[in-house]
């Protein structure tokens, strides 16, 4: 990706670092200029009271992968900091499995902001279960703060 | 509580069958007619890449706090889903415990609407870091949902 | 539009009486199932302390174009209210004119929830400027409310 | 108000250049620092279909006054722009007037967060219809806006 070559292996240090993720069982599937994709198999500890998994958790990823596609516009050194989001819950979460899909919309010198898509995927089949926009700082680099 | 005299235990109950509650730490540990506090210790596992607690683990306990707050409005017999929140992360989630404490701002006939604040508690010290606003479903019981 | 054949007539006779759209100058260009687009015209009575549109305007109408875009897909005799919306500015609003674009994104017997994009035009480039999620209540007929 | 003696008079000053806050037929009643109220009486040019306040009317007072309280805690020389709201609309807006009441409830260096309440006011009766949480820039001097 032009602008920054380490941006890949920087995202996936960052993701790395990122414990909630393993916790989780959420995975970083694609990273593109401006595009994250995380993903989270079905799992039986990540579900509220009716057995789907919890909203909490699909913003969890897709907070993420807002996160990281605003982060891939960002100047190096800079870090990335969620200011705030919103979270339409569609459907419930139940699936095989759960890809968050995110996309900037709009990369500015001190936020950015980015919309994400969340789909339930089941067998051959793929549902869109939530959708989020979120507003994701720029944090300069002598915060101490990186990735 | 009035109206529902097995309310609280429904509730811890609840929570109980929450598997990403005991995922994260999570405990209930207030319940009131319309007002609900859910607290989560500082832990390893819930981290994002610079060493807070993950804005989405923040979102998560801020969520469930507001689903059970309107869930003790509800009539007996139904089930409560998140339909949408949005959350403001005011300052990074840094500190030895965390309390979101919600309570329920309209409770109509078919959705409820609730607000967050989730505290980081260090020592003596309580600060203000996040602030949600969430849309809760009355969801009835021929559903066959409950909790 | 199939499920009701007044619908595009109830809309623009719903349009009419919402004195705010006049009181703005906006106009309704865009009638089709799920999909809405209101117009404003730059005018030197909306505008906020710079000289752009106000970002209140600017969610009015997109609010105006989700509410219609949900209500084309509920059932006859329905009225619509809005929940709740989030709107992201994205940069300031300054053009020719405005186009608030929606589209529904879920249909739900309760409630709707929406998308809508709002372009500065200005001869010929069309920028995005803002970008709302809403949540429609579907408001039965018995309530006495219509449109 | 501290900090900045010439605030009071700047706000003024600014609103009155708000020419969509004419438009609607609003005032701005108190502005302490940190915290700003705006009103608005009922009037047959700002409704919806069903002859309620349009829900984008409601925003914009609120909106406006989010900006404000933002805008007393701000450096001189600052200019302020809304980055996003989000609002929920807890009751049909009928009244004899609205306020808007808002408050700063986290003023950072580059983004300050406010929330507002709008009431409806009915004789001696005064309701809470809406709840709003927005996020207003800092813009500085730099850049040719002010107010």
């Amino acid at each position: 990706m032009s602008g920054n070559p380490d941006m890949l292996a920087e995202i996936h240090g960052s993701f790395d670092r990122m414990t909630a993720m393993a916790t989780l069982g959420a995975s970083l599937d694609v990273v593109e200029k401006g595009a994250v994709t995380i993903s989270l198999p079905m799992a039986p500890h990540i579900l509220q009271q009716h057995g789907f998994v919890h909203a909490g958790v699909i913003s969890t990823i897709a907070d993420t992968a807002c996160g990281y596609a605003a982060f891939t516009l960002m100047p190096p050194g800079s870090a990335v900091l969620t200011s705030e989001f919103k979270i339409n819950l569609l459907s419930p979460a139940k699936g095989d499995r759960f890809e968050a899909v995110a996309k900037v919309i709009r990369a500015g010198k001190r936020v950015h902001v980015a919309m994400a898509e969340v789909f339930a995927i089941t067998g051959e089949g793929r549902k869109l279960i939530a959708v989020m926009l979120a507003t994701l700082m720029v944090v300069e680099s002598d915060t101490g703060l990186s990735g």
